[in-house]
């Protein structure tokens, strides 16, 4: 009998297995100091706080909490995420405008289905975080970059690309801390954004998983609170603020017309998000003194790591590597100052040092630029993150000896 | 400012709001005995022995539960499916060939998403379950429909449909106990029609949520345990076994380049599925007695509902209503035995008596008949059921006064 293959769509031949993910295996072995994922630490995990929520869970929802459940979210989930995004955006966002998801990467898997056509462009920061990348991938989509600087998007760029021959079907956007650079956008850039993108009547999905996670104060409101036309659809997670574990995210979404197509993209794909993590969740965080101690916590270890981060690149790589300390976020993004000194080349001398980054590529959607290292900081201790600078300056010395 | 409308892709006119989901918002009120969803009920909710897997999960799993993990599944779960799933095809499947999915919607999500160009045919039975159809739609699928009869999917018809002048993508089958007509497969049809589909070397989907739920005696083997050429990709799930609000189901995928495929287009659409969820489901299988337990209760209740149901039918309607009695899973598929008794007439009149059930129309993927119901009688206890057909002839009854 011979064997039945499969003639896969043709959408799956742009898939292929992403970058990042053959990195993190390389990373896995316990003697390599890994700055290439973008995991909570496991030491910061309410293991306690979330066992008294599962016990609370249990004891009075323990029925709903493994029965099926709607489409759209655990109703009383809806309303406290509407409420907190309310009070991010300085203006009442109603629950029934909130979609529950199995983590963020769906939201961006169901934007992307519901309104991408093969060869539809998609309105990009260069780099941008690969997930988006991928998930969009997924729906044939080509890309026109927007021009990035340390503060973020570049206003002028958007407004050429949102000029230019092809009308990009939205914009996808990272305001606060985002992935790879860690940059966080001024309040005037925000405001000018979505004010291009009305005038323009082009849709926005403003990405925001590590707007919590703030390190001086909280970054400017929220893209959606500038947007009067309906257009910015926005998205989080619990990922960061609470437990990956749980997959769960959310999506805040104006246009009426758009939520039911994303509810019934939704239900196609996965019927509803598990009933048992969405009221795990809001037990945790209807905890409000335990969930700010929480938050608190993260942002101050975060802070600490990113600063250990800062003064030991400066000690050791100022000459070799410019960036910027990040207010916040998981990551902080290094461009060599020298032509000669390649990322890939580094990259592998890194991993021959017991060190890792993501070396730039899988960023650049048009996968045109192979610049920039994003270095993770939250994962490692402050002892860690010295180590780890260390044996990357001698992975620098060792590309320079061979030069 | 006038509002920014997203266009929306080709794909998402397709979509609309599923025909079931606007029944089941009709039948939420409390006066309305519904045998229209498909949900386990309440009662046996194994929720002691839920919390009690939860404790061993916090004490010993806390941290991996909590966080990130790989896009295939917790390595632990895919060994226990794997074990769970040789023992009923017979033969040994190793671990690497099982995919975690978030619920069974997913694998049939995903499943279509890797191989679907738009256009493409699935050859499908007529009826069948209408979230598969709903998925695939998703992907612009054209269909090919196939005979069924009271024992499933018929051979011969199959045949006419692989031999037709357009080839099927695949195949889509749910042998035991179907959705919507309860039918169980009988093993010499499961062996020809995985023949049929190794000779014209077209890959069948395997559905099987409900192979578990049975009455008397387990279903024949699964299509899988036929195949030697690698075509049958199997898809369970655990919302019928544990508890749907996991979401947590897997499918068994021997072609290597298949599997490589959905792993990717998973990672694009939720990353992974909860950590926890699939922790729970392992602590809670892992007590093998309490978990025979679980399911001896499960198979008992339902076995017991669905002959009060056949009861009650063959009491009340009997020279109206013609069906088969279920050898397991959740529904009973009842056609009517005049041609003036429309099923969607009686929908009507049996909403305005307080009782419901799902008209055949959205279970035929061509939509191009309306014969059927289905009738659910996992979810209604005995008493109840014999209330809501009652209440059936009472609207059979009005519409033949009215006639």
């Amino acid at each position: 009998m011979i064997a039945t293959q499969a003639t896969l769509a043709r959408r799956t031949e742009r898939m292929g297995h992403s970058a990042i993910r053959e990195i993190l295996k390389l990373t896995q072995q316990p003697h390599v100091i890994s700055f290439a994922g973008g995991l909570p630490p496991a030491a910061l995990f309410p293991i306690a706080a979330m066992h008294a929520a599962t016990e609370r869970v249990y004891a009075q929802r323990g029925v709903a909490a493994l029965q099926y459940s709607v489409t759209e979210g655990v109703p009383e989930l809806r309303a406290w995420l509407a409420d907190r995004a309310s009070a991010a955006a300085g203006s009442a966002i109603p629950p029934e405008h909130v979609l529950v998801t199995t983590g963020s990467q769906q939201a961006l898997d169901l934007y992307g289905r519901v309104l991408l056509d093969p060869g539809d462009v998609v309105a990009i920061e260069d780099p941008s975080y690969l997930g988006a990348i991928q998930a969009f991938d997924g729906y044939e989509a080509r890309y026109a970059t927007i021009a990035t600087d340390e503060l973020g998007m570049v206003p002028a760029s958007l407004a050429t690309v949102l000029a230019g021959p092809v009308r990009p079907k939205f914009v996808y956007a990272c305001p606060s801390y985002q992935n790879p650079t860690g940059s966080e956008l001024p309040a005037a850039r925000r405001a000018e954004i979505v004010a291009l993108c009305a005038r323009a009547a082009v849709p926005l999905f403003e990405d925001d998983p590590y707007g919590e996670i703030y390190f001086d104060g909280p970054p400017p409101a929220p893209l959606l609170s500038y947007d009067a036309t309906g257009g910015v659809t926005y998205s989080s997670t619990a990922s960061k603020t609470v437990a990956p574990g749980l997959r769960v995210g959310w999506m805040v979404v104006p246009d009426a017309r758009l939520r039911a197509a994303l509810v019934s993209a939704k239900q196609g794909s996965d019927l509803h998000s598990s009933s048992l993590a969405q009221y795990l969740m809001l037990e945790f965080v209807a905890d409000a003194a335990a969930f700010r101690t929480h938050l608190d916590a993260t942002r101050a270890c975060y802070r600490e790591r990113a600063e250990a981060m800062v003064a030991a690149l400066r000690a050791e790589l100022a000459g070799e590597l410019a960036f910027a300390a990040p207010r916040g976020g998981m990551f902080l993004w290094a461009r060599t100052r020298r032509p000669e000194l390649d990322v890939d080349a580094l990259f592998d001398a890194a991993i021959a040092a017991d060190v890792a980054f993501v070396p730039g590529r899988p960023f650049y959607a048009n996968g045109d630029r192979h610049d920039g290292m994003r270095l993770n900081f939250s994962n490692s201790d402050p002892e860690r993150i010295r180590t780890g600078v260390a044996r990357l300056r001698a992975a620098v010395r060792e590309l320079e000896r061979r030069a």
